[in-house]
C-alpha cells in the first residue's frame, strides 16, 4: 500500500503534466526547451538533418528539409511516421513510377529501421490534419530516401501505450529509452541539474569542485565498497558522501563548494536502495542555518520545470519535537492534515481502564486522529486493518505516523483524493537531538547524524551535563512526506569536536586525525547540505525518473565471475 | 628535459597571465567572473559579511562592511591585512584605548587566525596607496572585531612566495588550497567545465547523462579496478570510459549526450598517470567527422578563458601519415617548425656509404631536420647529447620526432625561444590505421584504437583483402604536441562489427553480444570524442590545474589494512 502510494507520487512527478498525456508525443522537449530562460538551443547543428522531426510546423511550409529518424509506423504504403527525439511527422511515401527507389526504401524497411529523408514541408489536405500530434498541419513529401540501418525483430514494440514487464524494460534499457516517458525523464533531470549548476556558479559565485573517488575508510556509516589496491593487503574505498573532502575545501579558503557527486553505499540490494547515487553536494563558509535553507529554497525555485506551479518560498519549517508530536514522523507528509492531536487532558477524569492506565505511565498521553469524513468512507475491513496496523506497531513511537499515512491511503483508496500528486509541499524539520542513545547498548551515545554535526548554540552548556538534551543544527528537507535532503552546520572548533568524538562518542580519534588538525588551522565557520538521497525512489522523485536514475544494464548484471 | 619542457608549459597555462604576476594576489576571481559573459555573482549572499576582502575599491568608500577572512600579515600592532578567496584588504587595528577589547582580539591572535571584522572604508592617508594591490586606495577602520578561529603553528606559511616540498603540500593540501595559485586553478577549472556546460546544454541541445560506474568488465583495453560484490565470486568493475554507455544511449535515440565522466584505470603508480581521471565524454546520432571537429572547436572557443588569446577555429588538420613523415609523432607540437625533411633525393648520387646503405633498404630515407641558427646556440656537448639520443633510440621510427624535441629543449636551454608558452597550437590528427599489429605476434591485428572505431568510408573495400592498409574514422585532437582528447566515428552496421570482431581481431564475440544486439535494434550512424586524458600532464594542462586536478589527500593515502 505504501509502495503502491509511493509509486503513484513518482508518477505525479515524472509525468509532464496532466493536462498534456493524451497528446501524442512531440513538443515536449520544445517545450522544455522554450521553458528554459536560454535562447532554445540549436537541435540540428553539426548534423546530417535540417531540422528535427518534431519541430515542424505550418510556419516551415514550403522548406526543404532533411530528417533522421526512426519509422515508427507505416500506414498502407502511403503514409510513414517518422519520429526522433524531439517528436513525430508524418511523411507522404512517393507512389509516382520515377520515385520507385525512394518507395521501395520506405515501404521495405522494417519498424524501428532507421532512415533519412529530403524533402519538402507541405500542408495536409482539408480535413486530414491532427490537432493531436504537435506536427499534425504539416506532412512531408518525399524526395529522396535513405535507409541507414535496418531494424531486426524487436523483444518489444516502441510505443508508450504497450506494456512491457520491468525485467524485459532493463534487459533492453536502450530500447526502453526510446519512449516519451524516458526521454523526457531524462531531459528534464539534465536541464534541473544545468539550472542548478547556473544558480550556483554564475549567480552566487559557488566552484564546482571533484573530489576522489578511490579513498580511504570512514569510521563508522554504512557497508563501503572496498577495491583492492595493487600493494597487498591495502585497498581503497568508494566514499558514502564527499563530507571530509568539502570540510576540508572549507579549511581551504574555497569559501563555496559544489559538486553533484556521486557516492557509494555496499547495502545490499534492497528493492529501494541503489549501490551508487547522486547528491548535490553543498558546502559554505560563514554561513548559518538559515542563510542554507534560503540558498536551497532560491535554488529549488530557480531550477524547478516551469510547467509546474512555481515554487513558493520560504518553505515552513518544524521541529523535530513538532514533527514527531503532530505527525509522528521526523518526515511529515503535509500536503493533507488530519494531524495527531493530544487528548489527554479530555479523558484524564474518566473512568475508562486501558485510557487511565496509559495516562498513569510516565509521559502517558493519548493521542487521536480525526479522520473527517472517515465514517463514510471507511468500511469496517478498514477500521479492522487499522486496529491490526497499530496491534502489529504497539509500543513504537513510529504508530501514529503509519496509522495516519494508512488512513490516507484507505481513504484514497475509497475515492477521496487526500494527496493531491502535483502538489509539492516543502518543509523544513530543524532542532534534531544531537545524539542518540545507541541501539545495542542505550547507555552510551551515538550521533543521529554524524559526528560533525555543531550542537544547537542554546544548548552548548548542557553538553557537559546533559549531552542527550543538546539540539543540534541539523536540518532535513522534506518533500510531501520523503526526506530529499539534509545537511548541518558543522563544528569548525577542534577542542569542541574532540571532546565530541572522544569523550561522548567514544570514537577512535587517530581515525579522524587528519580532520582534527585541519579544524586546528583556521577552519571558517561552515556548514551545509546535501540533495538527493540513495533510496531509489527518493532519487527518482528528486531528478523526476521513475526507478532508474542511471539509464542501461542492470546493476547486477555488472557483476561477473572473479578473474583467476 | 621533457618533463621540465612540461612543466614549464603548464606554468603557461596555469599562470593567470604573465602580466599581472607581479601584482599582489586580489583581483583575479573577480577577473575570472568579469570575463565571463554573465552577470557577476553575488559572492556575499547568505552569509555573515557584506562584502569580500578582495572587491573593496574607492568606490566603496563610506561603507560599512562586515568582512571575514584570514589573518595574512599584521604591522606593529597597526595594520593587519585581511585575506579571503577573492584577495586581500588592509585593516586599521584601532588605538583608542575605547577599542581595546578590538585591539587585543586583532593584536593577539595567530597569522591565518579567522577573524571577522566589521567598519568603514576610508581612504588610506596620501602617499599610503599600494598600486599593486587591488584594494591598494582604501583600508578599513574597524569597529567590531571577532574571532572566529584561532590558528595554531602551522607546517609551512601561507604565502606564495615560500617554497614548500611537493610531499608537504600534499599532505597538508588545505592549506596549500589557500594559495592564490591553487585558487586560481580549481575556480578556472569550474568555470571553464561550467561554460562547456552551456555550450552543450544550453546553446546545442545536449543532455547530461550519468552512466553507471558500477559496471562489468569490458575484454580490451588497461587493467580495471575489481570491486568485489555481496555475492561470493562475483565483482564489479570500475569503468575505463563510458564508451559503451554512450553508444547505447546513441541507440536509445537520445541524440546528443554529454557527461563529465569518472573513469578509471588501474595502471599503477607512473608518475604521469592517475588512476582516476575525467573526461568530458560526448556522443552524437547523424554526425561525420567534420561535425564532430566543428563542435569542439566551437566548444574549446566558447570555454576558452577570455584573459588569453582568443582560439582561432578551425583547427588545422594533418594525416596521421604526414604527422609521422614531418615530426615523427602523431601528436606534433606545431608551435615551432624544423620540420623533419626527406632529403634521400640529395644524396642518391653520392658516394658516402652509410648513406647509400640506409638508401638501398626497401623504404630507406635519408631525413633531416634544419635548425636554424643551431651553430650559434648548440654547443659541442649538445651534438653529443643528440649523438647519444640518436644511438639510443636507433632503429625505431619515433627517433626523429624525439631528436627534433631534444633539439628544442638545448636551443631553449641556450636562451632561443621556440615554444612560446602563452601560444595554443591545436591541432587535428586524422587517417589513423584501423589496426595495428600485435606487439606480440605481429601476424595478427588489434585495433589501433577501439574495435568500434568504424572504418574510413575510401578504404572498406580493402577490409577483406587488405585490412592493413585501412585507414580509421578515428581522429585526435593535439595541443603543444600533446593528445588532449580523441574520438572517432563508430560502427553502427552489426554484420562490419561482427566481422571487425570475431574475423579480423579474433575476439570473444560473445562478451560484446550486447553491443552488437543494440546495432541490429535501430542503431543510428554515431560518434563521439573524450577531451581530458588520463596523464596528470594533461590533466593539468586542460583543467589548468598543476600537478593535482582532484585536490585533497594524496590518493596513496587511501589505500589502508584490509578490514579481517
Amino acid at each position: 500500500m505504501f509502495s503502491c502510494w509511493l509509486s503513484r507520487l513518482c508518477r505525479g512527478l515524472s509525468t509532464p503534466t496532466g493536462r498534456v498525456t493524451h497528446l501524442i508525443q512531440g513538443s515536449l522537449s520544445r517545450r522544455l526547451m522554450l521553458s528554459s530562460q536560454r535562447r532554445i538551443p540549436e537541435l540540428s547543428s553539426f548534423v546530417a538533418r535540417t531540422n528535427t522531426c518534431g519541430e515542424l510546423r505550418s510556419s516551415h511550409l514550403g522548406q526543404e528539409v532533411t530528417l533522421c529518424g526512426w519509422i515508427q509506423y507505416r500506414r498502407q504504403n502511403i503514409f510513414l511516421v517518422l519520429r526522433d527525439f524531439h517528436g513525430l511527422v508524418q511523411v507522404v511515401i512517393p507512389q509516382d513510377e520515377s520515385a520507385a527507389s525512394v518507395k521501395k526504401i520506405l515501404c521495405e524497411a522494417p519498424m524501428e529501421s532507421v532512415v533519412q529523408v529530403s524533402g519538402t514541408v507541405i500542408s495536409r489536405p482539408p480535413g486530414q490534419e491532427n490537432p493531436k500530434m504537435p506536427t499534425g498541419e504539416i506532412e512531408i513529401k518525399v524526395k529522396s530516401a535513405q535507409l541507414l540501418n535496418a531494424c531486426k525483430k524487436l523483444p518489444f514494440e516502441i510505443k508508450d501505450f504497450v506494456k512491457k514487464t520491468e525485467a524485459l524494460r532493463l534487459q533492453y534499457r536502450y530500447l526502453d529509452l526510446r519512449s516519451f516517458q524516458m526521454q523526457y525523464n531524462l531531459r528534464l533531470r539534465s536541464r534541473m541539474v544545468m539550472k542548478m549548476r547556473e544558480y550556483l556558479c554564475n549567480l552566487h559565485g559557488f566552484v564546482d569542485i571533484e573530489t576522489p573517488t578511490l579513498f580511504k575508510r570512514t569510521p563508522g556509516g554504512a557497508k563501503e565498497f572496498v577495491i583492492p589496491s595493487r600493494e597487498p593487503g591495502k585497498f581503497y574505498c568508494l566514499p558514502q558522501s564527499p563530507q571530509q573532502f568539502k570540510q576540508l575545501l572549507m579549511v581551504g579558503g574555497l569559501d563555496r563548494y559544489f559538486q553533484v557527486a556521486r557516492c557509494y553505499r555496499d547495502e545490499g540490494s534492497r528493492p529501494d536502495r541503489q549501490p551508487e547515487f547522486t547528491q548535490i553536494d553543498i558546502e559554505m563558509s560563514f554561513v548559518d542555518q538559515i542563510g542554507i535553507r534560503s540558498l536551497i529554497e532560491g535554488l529549488l525555485q530557480y531550477s524547478w520545470p516551469s510547467d509546474k506551479d512555481p515554487v513558493v518560498v520560504p518553505f515552513p519549517s518544524m521541529t523535530f519535537a513538532e514533527a514527531l508530536a503532530s505527525y509522528g514522523t521526523d518526515k511529515p507528509d503535509t500536503r493533507f492534515g488530519m494531524k495527531i492531536v493530544d487528548i489527554s487532558d479530555v479523558f484524564r477524569n474518566t473512568k475508562v481502564g486501558f485510557l487511565q492506565d496509559a495516562l498513569s505511565k510516565p509521559q502517558g498521553t493519548v493521542k487521536a486522529i480525526c479522520i473527517s469524513e472517515g465514517a463514510k468512507y471507511l468500511k469496517r475491513k478498514d477500521i479492522e486493518s487499522l486496529r491490526k496496523l497499530a496491534a502489529d506497531h504497539f509500543n513504537q513511537c513510529s504508530v501514529l505516523g503509519k496509522l495516519r499515512l494508512e488512513c490516507a491511503d484507505l481513504l484514497e483508496a475509497r475515492g477521496l483524493v487526500l494527496r493531491d500528486p502535483a502538489l509539492f509541499s516543502f518543509l523544513w524539520v530543524v532542532d534534531f537531538p544531537l545524539f542518540l542513545p545507541k541501539e545495542e547498548n542505550p547507555g552510551e551515545l551515538e550521533s543521529a547524524h554524524h559526528p560533525f554535526t555543531a550542537p544547537h548554540p542554546s544548548d552548548i552548556h548542557l553538553l557537559h551535563t546533559e549531552p542527550k538534551q543538546v539540539r543540534s543544527q541539523h536540518y532535513d528537507l522534506v518533500l510531501n512526506g520523503n526526506e530529499i535532503g539534509g545537511g548541518s552546520i558543522r563544528i569548525h572548533d577542534a577542542e569542541l569536536q574532540r571532546y565530541i568524538l572522544a569523550t561522548l562518542l567514544k570514537e577512535d580519534v587517530k581515525l579522524l586525525s587528519h580532520l582534527l588538525q585541519a579544524l586546528d588551522f583556521g577552519a571558517p565557520p561552515h556548514g551545509g547540505i546535501a540533495l538527493g538521497k540513495q533510496s531509489i525512489l527518493l532519487q527518482a522523485k528528486f531528478h523526476s525518473i521513475t526507478l532508474c536514475l542511471k539509464f542501461g544494464l542492470s546493476l547486477q548484471a555488472g557483476a561477473e565471475e572473479e578473474r583467476g
